[in-house]
């Protein structure tokens, strides 16, 4: 079972204070060092819009990590493209959503805007030999609108394929879906795109995200974004507080049976390590659980 | 869907500090407002056992409640049950182990000395007219002995059964269980008991339970029990922490399309007011979200 580490991107996104470069650094090998082998490790949006990740190029720059590692970083643009290509970085993310009204407050644009923006960058990624992930926000539940058309969820996911996107991540941002809704909007999208093209990416806002990767087991989705530590939310989606933590994820995935190469007590460490800087605990349950 | 609110005896038998009667009435008349139908309100257990539910028939007594909330009383023995009789409740529940470990650690006996003393208890329950849920614990880890047995926790349901319980509820009592366990053992039990006679009683130690809610609703389970405010845990077994959250679990129902009957904002009221005596948060997820 392949986890995608988003802590450091998504999570850290959230922190209203700065947290040093140096933290970064330590926080993400100490996360690669608990065996995490996919890591979203920052993003080259403008310093603007999320002051937090303003020094991407600083951390990139910066860390030592195991060859088997994959950083990926979040891309705006082409030039957040540009800049991830001068960082060297092999994998970067582009987003969208499923909710007309949750794109256009969030990314300023109509759905099929940001698919025509991202067509170039796409492009440009794989032509300079990179591979591209993608994003796609309130797939199940807008925050604005209520309940998504799983259809739009088939759309733009397919035509996130079709531009050569190798991995889409269909995203609960709000952390509201439950499992009758991941049934029928997953089960829709694997009508239009094979199991091993998708990702979950859940929040647990409502202690339901672990239901919903048992929901998503279910359907053969064999990929789940988590935050080490709970850390995380959305700063721009009223109500969205804590991605699902990667000790949770990882402690249910071993105990259904599903390897995943994770260390728990080494992630622990890279989630206090994190949590002491940021003096505070983290939502873990199963962080809460094991020893320190 | 049924909701059994252990709240008052299972999660308040944790509570070291004794929590004076009338506290205890009010958060029970308290839950009752929010809707909940069925309540397990304390244990006619030795007072040398569990302190904290000594004043059983004072609580019992004092209690205000409509015609529909069926009461429950917990009843170790004969005596227990007389007591309960003299109380005038007309339910009790008996409880009992899947483990001989945990059975012999935590009621001093085996699992066929209980059952062999409670076919009097429940004949002579049922004689005067009460009916008798059955517990048991350890259903599918136990913290001495590892993984349980399907075919035990299917002989002590049937054996419980036998004797005139009309409800069995399967416990998973320290939260270690995941779905793939919830399926294989709650599906062994379902050929020899129908599903209306089942409940699972889950704990959220690990952040596991609601996942294996839908497990159970995907075997066609319809009750549920649950401690309003994820307060409780079991004070014999290492490692367990805290029921699953009523709140957590109607809020998970609702949304699935599972009516439930209960008032979420009265729910918090009562956790609320509870939590204020024992001055501390309680660690429902849900409980922490809805206003205050």
């Amino acid at each position: 079972m392949r986890i995608v580490e988003v802590g450091p991107r998504d999570g850290l996104q959230n922190e209203a204070d700065l947290v040093p470069t140096e933290v970064k650094i330590g926080y993400v090998e100490r996360l690669a060092a608990a065996g995490l082998k996919q890591i979203e490790v920052t993003s080259f949006v403008s310093p603007k819009w999320v002051p937090q990740l303003a020094d991407a190029a600083e951390v990139l720059a910066g860390l030592k990590l195991p060859d088997d590692v994959v950083v990926s970083v979040l891309v705006p643009n082409q030039k957040g493209l540009e800049l991830a290509l001068k960082a060297g970085v092999k994998r970067v993310a582009v987003f969208t959503a499923a909710s007309e009204t949750f794109a256009r407050k969030n990314l300023n644009r109509s759905i099929a805007e940001t698919l025509a923006d991202y067509r170039g960058v796409v492009r440009a990624a794989l032509d300079a030999g990179l591979s591209v992930r993608g994003y796609v926000s309130t797939c199940f539940v807008c925050p604005f609108e209520g309940p998504v058309a799983p259809e739009a969820v088939v759309q733009v996911t397919a035509d996130l394929l079709e531009m050569g996107v190798d991995e889409v991540s269909l995203g609960d941002t709000i952390g509201v879906a439950v499992p009758p809704q991941i049934r029928t909007t997953v089960g829709a999208v694997l009508k239009a795109a094979p199991a091993e093209r998708l990702a979950l990416h859940l929040h647990d806002t409502w202690a339901t995200a672990l239901a919903n990767v048992w929901a998503g087991l279910e359907l053969g989705i064999t990929c789940y974004d988590s935050s080490a530590g709970g850390l995380g939310g959305c700063p721009y989606a009223p109500g969205a507080a804590g991605n699902l933590a990667t000790e949770d994820l990882v402690n249910f995935l071993e105990r259904s049976g599903y390897p995943t190469g994770v260390d728990l007590a080494r992630l622990a460490e890279a989630s206090r390590y994190l949590a002491g800087h940021l003096g505070r605990t983290l939502p873990s349950r199963v962080l809460g659980r094991i020893g320190a």
